[in-house]
Formats: structure tokens, C-alpha cells, sequence
């Protein structure tokens, strides 16, 4: 599996299994919150790190967005009935209001970003292995 | 001069010279825009690095906010009457609506942090000569 160091090395900690938000996500994660949304930080911002394989659930950011910045790894973005997108450390996201995606590492490395987040999410279905292994096939092409 | 080699491999790239903040900078910095304000993203995104001994003027984000990410080098952040601090690699800085502060590289190392910016700026005088001497002997101490 490639990237192990790599995620363990960016310059945010990694840090602990992402028990809070485990239900939404298939496979191991871990989270490092950064910054917590206050009164006047419309925000939240987080290191996630998800091992090989791993993805989240489908889902929406409702009256926000989110922002993703690459730190370490390979991973994939999708949004609903888009092509997968390959991420790279140095790429960045812009999830805008209502959008349906889902984001994780790709299936042979571990992957990192950086999540800034407004708004209230909506978590959906899982990404199935049918569509996980159809997104990896494509930005591998 | 510290750290040159870093503030040129941060995992985004570093960007041309900032000439368009310029006349509210001390000094050289550069700026690489990650992401653009938006009807329905209220921030916007930068890496920006600064030269050793480069610092912004004193401002303020009204109606709005600042958070730093810090990913090379060594700096400073200081909010008016409050004590200069240390920043590194893996620092958070959050600043508040309202609030009146400076950011830059210390004397002898170069700085780079990733900005995630609200509001509205209110650019005021220049961090003085004085006031910049001083604030470096406090974050070494």
C-alpha cells in the first residue's frame, strides 16, 4: 500500500480513528480537527486521513460548501453522475451548496486532506463496491 | 536566511510576487490563490510566503474572519496589545471579526502559511521598524 509515511508526515497530525463520523464512512479514517465553527467562523476546518480502500458515504453540504485542499496520497472525487476525479497532493476542491459527491483514497494508497467545512451536511447511501471499483478503474485510464 | 528551501516545497505551490497587496506589505511576499470568493463560498483561499523580515500592516476583517494554517518557516502573529507570538509548521491561528493584527516571517527565516479568509479588510499603518524589532525579541525569548 503506498503513502503510509506520506500521510503520516504533512505537516497537520493525523490524528486519532474517526470514531465521531465512523457510520458515514466505509473503511478506516482518521480525523484532526484544526478549527471548530464558532459564533463568528462559519467554518470547521479538519485533517482527514482515510486508509486504502477507504471512502466516505455519499452525502451534501446544505447553506455551505466544503473546500478540499491534498495534502498526501492518492484519492478520488466524485460528484453524482460525474466522472471520478483523480486528487493529488497540491490539488485542491470546491464542493459548492446541494452538490451529491463522495471523496476518498483510491484503492492501493492511503490519502490526506485537509476539509474546510460550512453548512449542515446530509449523509446518504455508502459508495458501493460496484461504484468504488468503477471510479478507481477511471482515474486510472 | 532560514528555511528558503521549505517555503518553495509546502505541498501547494508558492505563486508570483504579490504585487497586488503589496502596498499593504513590509517587504517581499508571494501569493498563489487557491481558491476565489463565491456567491456561495464566502471565503477565499491563498498560500501566502513571506521574505525574511516581510510583514502585512496592522488590519482588520470586518464582518468576517481569519484562520492560518501555517506550513513553513517561522513567523509571527500579533494582535494589538497582546504579545507577539511564535508560529511553525502545524500552528492554527484563528482571528476573530474585529480584530486588529499583523502576521509575517521573523527576522532571519522565511514564512509561509495558508490563509482562509471572510469579510471584508481594513488595511491600516505599516508594523513599524520598533514594533517589529520588538515583537521578534519576544517570540525569542
Amino acid at each position: 500500500m503506498q503513502n503510509e509515511n506520506e500521510v503520516h508526515n504533512t505537516t497537520f497530525p493525523m490524528g486519532d480513528k474517526n470514531t465521531a463520523y465512523a457510520k458515514f464512512f466505509t473503511g478506516q479514517s482518521y480525523l484532526n480537527g484544526l478549527v471548530a465553527p464558532a459564533k463568528d467562523v462559519n467554518v470547521g476546518v479538519g485533517n482527514v486521513t482515510f486508509e486504502p480502500g477507504c471512502r466516505n458515504n455519499w452525502h451534501i453540504h446544505h447553506d455551505g460548501y466544503q473546500i478540499l485542499l491534498v495534502t498526501a496520497g492518492q484519492g478520488i472525487y466524485q460528484e453524482w453522475n460525474k466522472p471520478a476525479r483523480l486528487l493529488k497532493p497540491g490539488d485542491v476542491v470546491v464542493t459548492h451548496d446541494g452538490v451529491k459527491h463522495w471523496h476518498g483514497a483510491i484503492q492501493d494508497s492511503w490519502f490526506a486532506h485537509v476539509a474546510i467545512t460550512a453548512g449542515n451536511p446530509e449523509w446518504l447511501s455508502p459508495v458501493s463496491n460496484d461504484e468504488y471499483v468503477k471510479a478507481n478503474a477511471e482515474v486510472k485510464e
